[in-house]
């Protein structure tokens, strides 16, 4: 008995439709756009995937005591960024990955040149997503002028993409733990930690619970890598819906390559503790949710 | 005699000299990010070009009464986003150029997969640019928000992103001149539209004079990329430092395709008198220097 309250998993659910139905209105179904240009961006953007990010935005902004409603516009945003990110990440001149999630990756389907303008037209609407967070929920000017701040930090050459071209040239040979941890931190935990402080920006959180979601992201977001690193060791593949071992098979340094398997699960678990204090003591008005997520990120099998 | 003022060509030299100093500051000089990434960025940034888009927006901000100071930082987000494009452009899968300006483009000097990402850490930093109008001078954070909104909407899907694409499916045989102006109108007035508009809002102009910036930098563009189309057919080699006569060789229609070269000719003096007369009616308080522009993108000869 829980009076009512949605299950964890019927939360997620319902998070995860909201933004998919929403993520539909906002795409540019009726612009005066090429067909191409707009069955692109739409096949990537509606292949699924776990809408994590999104999940965080609206996590933190009702955890900050403001509605899911007004935070719709920014867990869209943060979707397409991270949509835009996979796209790109998987062409032939970066990772070459023909499929994702089981369908043929955009440029397979839409060709090169297409899928490299649908990733750029998805990084620049997710601006425009976040600006009617203001439009539309009268979010004020000044926090969703630094949401579109920390967007462009945690998403840009300091953030994300930085971490990328580190992963890329890392390829060539990473010896040290704190090179993947660079990759990590910046390739996975930017765009996270951005959910989390752009969800606790739109509810109006004071700088120190703003800090305190940052370091929860920092928590969560390396964890949910090292969990990564392990199930694609030890994972099951059905559950996964990719093959195991690609890791070793493309001779990819990670945590269990670095610290071993069982010293890679106890810093999940260490971690998750960390952020979860963190977020306790951060003064929240309703951090339960956000508890609920860092236990769901470790303890998941795919 | 003219009482100190400097000359245009002084004026547009300063801001041009001014931007690029910025520029250089706002560059990831002392960042944490890969030195890859660094190099890349600004290899591109700096390469030189008309700055033309930083013109447009001073220009626009001190005809509105605006400081050219507060300007600059949206000054450096436009000439980022262009160059970006600009980079994403010359990629294999798109127009496949191996030089511009002069220069090996950027993908020549750092392969595929860095030039991509350089692309898009210049699109995203973009972004954070903008907001440092109101960071550092002050700019209220309405204003700065609309600017947002308009470059997300002018370099988005459904502008410059656009245009991008028809342009490359063009190339499959564009038959109607409305083609061509669809183009035209997303791929090059856009971000010049963008410009203006930006340069406006940050000196507080009101909407009437905002959309009179806007239909002015509508003329202006489309005239800007005839002018382009006839010089590529009849220009001086050695001044445009390219070789003429590409779009006949690449079989590319333009306006002298369509209407011929004395017509074309006629039509961009028609759309910059069009766009003088509209700018003067539109109660600025200082037009003369987008009068001046005007006349001088007519008669240029590079």
């Amino acid at each position: 008995m829980n009076n009512g309250r949605p299950s964890f998993n019927q939360y997620m659910s319902s998070i995860s439709d909201r933004v998919a139905t929403e993520l539909t209105h906002v795409l540019p179904g009726a612009w005066d756009v090429p067909d191409s240009l707009r069955e692109s961006m739409t096949y990537s953007l509606m292949a699924g995937g776990k809408r994590l990010r999104p999940l965080l935005v609206v996590a933190a902004c009702e955890a900050g005591g403001g509605s899911a409603e007004a935070a719709i516009p920014v867990a869209c945003a943060v979707e397409m960024v991270h949509t835009y990110s996979l796209i790109h990440d998987d062409l032939p001149a970066m990772d070459n990955d023909d499929f994702r999630r089981g369908k043929p990756t955009n440029h397979k389907v839409f060709g090169e040149a297409t899928a490299i303008l649908a990733g750029d037209a998805l990084l620049t609407h997710a601006f425009y997503m976040v600006v009617q967070s203001a439009r539309k929920f009268g979010v004020p000017a000044e926090r969703v002028l630094s949401i579109v701040e920390d967007l462009a930090e945690y998403a840009g050459p300091r953030g994300m993409v930085g971490g990328q071209v580190a992963d890329m040239e890392g390829e060539q040979g990473i010896t040290k733990l704190e090179e993947l941890e660079y990759i990590h931190l910046h390739k996975t935990s930017d765009l996270i930690m951005f959910s989390l402080i752009a969800g606790g920006r739109v509810a109006g959180c004071s700088e120190r619970q703003i800090e305190a979601l940052r370091a929860f992201g920092q928590r969560i977001g390396l964890a949910f890598q090292i969990q990564d690193d392990i199930l694609d060791l030890i994972g099951d593949e059905a559950k996964l819906g990719k093959s195991t071992q690609s890791d070793v098979k493309q001779q990819k340094v990670t945590y269990p390559y670095f610290i071993g398997l069982q010293a890679s699960r106890l810093e999940v678990g260490r971690l998750t503790d960390e952020a979860k204090t963190l977020i306790k003591e951060a003064g929240l008005e309703a951090p339960d949710r956000l508890l609920e997520i860092a236990d769901f990120l470790m303890s998941r099998d795919h």
